[in-house]
């Protein structure tokens, strides 16, 4: 049920979109980097809605941290229902990220900043879908037809782009090779994982389960959490640690399952004393990291091979994917088609 | 148990709290705004954990919608762990919201901001705090001691001071007007929803919920869901409307608790779709309105006087906690001392 389905083949497909994308589609990402260089980018306005928008959030880390750059996640409704748009310095890009490039919203979002004079661009898997159509530079995803209503290799190929935008605006050659190497090393986070359909069986009757990460990986706590909610209708909330503490701790007892984003990086020490503190309150820890004391203090460990951290988003969101679908087939969910939503989502 | 606590007389408190403030706090809130009109400001950096950072979120739709300003909620470990902060453009206000201020990540955004020449403002009730002492615009809250380890008066505090520095910086009489008179409108919600210790009973063993808002209130769905964590140690989780239909209302089954905070303004045609759909799906409706059809639609309502939409998320946060502190004191929790956090949490 869960590793015959059309979700678990583009989770398979994963290694070879990113591939493809490295072999492909770098010139126009190479092209808007050029641009944001020229033009004098100060500030990133990023619309983006549901998976895309945790695909935003990894740019806004990144591009924060990589490229000293203020991304902003910005408020569609401002833009429609209101139509009071912010006024955006000159030095703006507005970036739209959309699977579908249609969601009425995020194409405002567009339209607004080239009204204002901004650069626009559209990081989206439709060259003709009206989000384009407001962009003055688009960046293709190339990952084919998405069949599945979850996104799982649209996700992978948007945090691939922003990575390499990253990576091409600090002309930094290391970080774009890292990122040639990456598409093995999703392969090897397959492989690594291959245990998951057994390990979700524990989980069958959760109700509801926190989705902790920080920094670099808190859009990978969001995307886990996304997946879990769409695919198995379970609550499953996502926190940064620090924001955790800050009140939702609270609601943690015996069995309480939390999902730990933690692998090796700067943030490593501040999750641990936390995977400490949750383990001293019983929770039930299912541990993503590529770090051996972290996997082993987790009752369920999903490991990842190690990566510079700013790379590992794109391995840790492969066994949440994996769990999220075969958590689905332990409920007799059909995974491929969630009920209640469509594969393009058209709010205002 | 729940009328009798500290928790139950800070919520009370807040009409005076805010009466006091209009009388008493305009001149910081004045002087702020002259500066950022003296300095062209053009955006605004917030800085903000928990509660604050829900009033950050009042102040991102408010100042985006009224004063055309975007307001970008910043991530603090990119200034503490990772020590890469994003490089703001000049004419950046940094502003740090917090109850205590004394969380150090949040101190250092605020001395970061300073160090790259920023203006720098910090809306807290500590005057004497290390955020304080980072600002060059100090507005203090003057809440009195909250002694409740939930936020509440010190929450409506922020909210006040986020609407006053919006009319002001817009020169907007009227808005002025209409704040100087919110406190009795405050009064009037309490009042109105004198009934919910009753209400609360009906959801003793709810172990999960979601909160939708949009807009304005989109702060106020994530404040309700926060205190109900917080008390009641039920997973709730926020939500846009528009991005809990991207995905999450898959979740939705009968019986289901959705609480929608649904008031007058130009976001109400599009609830009014949502709780429909969710009416017909049979889930169970908590519904904060000022609108008797809205009301009407929900299982249990919290009915706040009529408001224009920018007011409204004063008035619509009292029901969301009058509930939260009910539902905890109906399952014998104390909603004076939730587990495992304190008053003032430091995270980095």
């Amino acid at each position: 049920m869960g590793s015959d389905s059309i979700l678990f083949q583009e989770i398979q497909e994963q290694p070879d979109v990113i591939e493809r994308f490295a072999q492909q589609g770098q010139g126009p990402v190479k092209r808007l980097a050029a641009k944001m260089r020229e033009a004098g980018i100060r500030q990133v306005v990023a619309a983006a809605r549901g998976t895309s928008d945790n695909a935003a959030r990894y740019a806004q880390y990144l591009l924060g941290a990589n490229n000293r750059l203020p991304v902003m996640l910005t408020t569609p409704s401002l833009f429609t229902l209101y139509q009071q748009p912010p006024l955006f310095a000159p030095d703006t890009l507005v970036l739209g990220i959309s699977q579908s490039g249609r969601s009425p919203d995020i194409v405002s979002v567009l339209a607004e900043g080239r009204r204002q004079g901004c650069v626009t661009a559209a990081i989206t898997n439709f060259a003709d879908s009206p989000l384009a159509a407001q962009a003055d530079y688009l960046v293709g995803l190339g990952a084919g037809e998405e069949r599945s209503i979850a996104a799982t290799k649209t996700y992978i190929a948007q945090l691939y782009a922003v990575a390499l935008l990253s990576a091409h605006l600090a002309d930094d050659a290391d970080g774009v090779a890292a990122l040639e190497r990456a598409p093995d090393l999703v392969r090897q986070t397959l492989t690594m994982n291959s245990e998951t359909e057994r390990l979700a069986e524990r989980y069958r009757y959760v109700r509801n389960c926190v989705v902790v990460g920080r920094g670099f990986n808190y859009s990978t706590a969001f995307e886990i959490a996304l997946k879990i909610k769409e695919l198995t209708y379970t609550l499953a909330e996502p926190y940064s640690s620090a924001d955790f503490l800050h009140g939702p701790v609270s609601l943690i007892e015996p069995a309480f399952p939390v999902i730990v984003v933690a692998p090796e990086g700067v943030l490593l020490p501040d999750l641990k004393l936390l995977v400490r503190q949750l383990r001293e309150m019983d929770a039930e820890l299912l541990c993503v990291s590529n770090e051996p004391e972290v996997l082993g203090l987790g009752r369920t460990p999903f490991p990842i091979p190690s990566v510079p951290e700013w790379l590992s988003p794109l391995l840790a969101i492969v066994p949440g994917q994996l769990f999220a679908l075969f958590l689905a087939a332990a409920r007799d969910f059909d995974p491929d088609r969630p009920r209640s939503i469509q594969k393009v989502t058209e709010t205002l």
